[in-house]
């Protein structure tokens, strides 16, 4: 056999959350929109398929150009501060690419997304997690902080909290690197740290549409930064990343804000419904701002929570980790699915 | 400004073939199909859009398994030895990232696709190249070659010829590292280097979607090789990186193999005519087994075939390097395309 490079050989393959094949089953477990995309991301994709699939036989547009105008149109930078990526996660991949050679430091907050880790690893870089303190800070983060990138899922994964601007910018003068402000769940939520991108030039601030904008199957992601963190992404990525149907589906999803902002009020109204008769039961529910709770049940077994639900097909994650072995992470559905959930947690005592 | 890694902040950005954004221009400069996708592509792209695009909130399948079973099927070989990739420049990226750490060598001939050497340089990988010899051997390959990468087009752009397999068996043997067979072009022609993937373990085939599949814009590829190489590129790439469209157009265009011959044939013919045309005019026209035709004019002035079809609408490729410089390429249009084309050229001397 041909040799992988070490590193390579030496770690595991990351493994996304389980989607079950057969039907049936209340899908609680990726934090999946329960609501289909809006209908003018079907309009664009149709439009884009006109005679026979005609336009399929051309490249895409390589700069992404459309997409990247609507989405700096809609956060009041140029469009040289944006690029568009196939999902957040390429953007993940590519910022270590960008500021991490092998041996350098990547840090992280454990609990978060645990994907980090594994696209240093590609890189054969050192992995550094710090825990998180009682009132949503970072234990013990250097005054000056060498890590070549630092992640912080804003609002975290798999708690729901977000870190507020003041203490952003705090971290963004603390790192000597780039501070990679991962707002996946940002949308469920009133606070971003969008704006804080023209003050710190450390700053960049990734985003995906596979939450509130339910295009978990179109796999679409965009970053905000300083233009030449910008241009370094596009020398990294490949030039023709993302496919003519999901560049459409992308300029068309941030252009319909309204129906954005109807898909997640309803979900936020069922979080906090949700998230209020859990607690009725004793439950201990960490304050989310994200479209998932994180729910710990009183007797403290996160697997008795998850075990019990999955034998009423009712799919949820749960974590082993010490830190989270406690609850389990439940995405919001519709209500009707959310009342099924309740009426067989409430049995569980 | 934070640091970038030194071979980022020094390396150019890879500029793909120009698209023209107003219509009315003939294209035959980034060897795109002139006939749609399979009607089966289209139809698997609208079955999947049903209910309001309702599939498209949930996750892709991030195993790609369909439509690497119907890969494996039509190659005679086990799903194990298959993965799908967005577009093959993807599998090129990760195969430098499986086996070539910063400082080792990736190599690749001269001229081929530029895109390997960008792709190196992200790395900070080392780029050797080499030349070709009158009868298509590659010039002064080492009895042992050390890089860990060699990437082989076969057929070669922007040449059009290919390599037989007794001699790329022959490399295979030669190669201390990993042998990719780039095979962006194979439809074009009647030899392939799958048939060695088994005899060789450091051989991989590419195939990309682009050309004889028609579908440039939804951004296919695929490679073949030893399971161990699919597991390696499975830890390297996104665990989402194909689409919910996309994996369902790779599926039903593999299967629908009935039309890609019928396209390739009348692509085949439409270069065979086009190229005896051209010889008739005092063209050099290198034998081509692709969908691409390298012609050099009487007058050894590849840009001023390029200059003057360009002031008719008709867009070609010319390469400035000395190599090069003599000739155009041509992709093979609609019969009508080349007509127009053949007409412009015929009142060039």
């Amino acid at each position: 056999m041909i040799t992988l490079r070490k590193n390579i050989a030496a770690m595991d393959r990351y493994v996304p959350g389980f989607q079950p094949e057969e039907t049936g089953w209340i899908k609680l477990n990726t934090n999946e929109n329960p609501y289909p995309p809006s209908p003018k991301v079907v309009e664009a994709i149709q439009a884009e398929l006109v005679n026979g699939g005609e336009n399929l036989r051309k490249y895409p547009d390589a700069g992404s150009k459309e997409a990247r105008r609507v989405a700096a149109e809609l956060y009041g930078v140029d469009p040289s501060w944006v690029i568009m990526a196939n999902g957040s996660d390429e953007l993940l991949n590519n910022l270590i690419r960008a500021f991490a050679d092998a041996g350098d430091e990547v840090g992280f907050v454990h609990p978060s997304y645990s994907y980090y880790s594994t696209l240093a690893h590609i890189q054969g870089a050192k992995v550094v997690t710090f825990g998180l303190t009682a009132d949503t800070k970072i234990a013990d983060f250097p005054d000056s902080y060498r890590g070549k990138v630092f992640f912080l899922t804003s609002p975290n994964a798999p708690l729901g909290l977000g870190f507020d601007n003041t203490y952003i910018s705090e971290l963004a003068d603390r790192c000597r690197g780039v501070l990679v402000v991962d707002e996946a769940y940002v949308d469920f939520t009133n606070t971003s740290a969008m704006e804080l991108v023209k003050k710190h030039e450390n700053i960049v601030v990734t985003r995906t549409f596979s939450k509130s904008y339910s295009l978990a199957g179109m796999r679409l992601g965009l970053a905000v930064a300083r233009p030449e963190v910008i241009a370094a992404l596009d020398k990294i990525r490949d030039h023709y990343h993302l496919d003519r149907l999901a560049l459409v589906a992308a300029a068309a999803a941030l252009k319909d804000q309204p129906y954005l902002r109807s898909t997640v009020a309803k979900i936020c109204a069922t979080r906090d419904w949700f998230s209020a008769e859990l607690r009725q039961r004793g439950y201990h529910v960490h304050p989310s701002q994200t479209n998932y709770i994180f729910a710990e049940a009183p007797d403290g077994d996160g697997k008795r929570i998850y075990d019990t639900l999955f034998a009423h097909k009712i799919l949820v994650r749960y974590f082993s980790d010490p830190l989270l072995a406690s609850g389990t992470r439940i995405s919001m559905g519709t209500r009707e699915e959310m009342e099924k959930t309740l009426a067989v947690l409430s049995e569980l005592d």
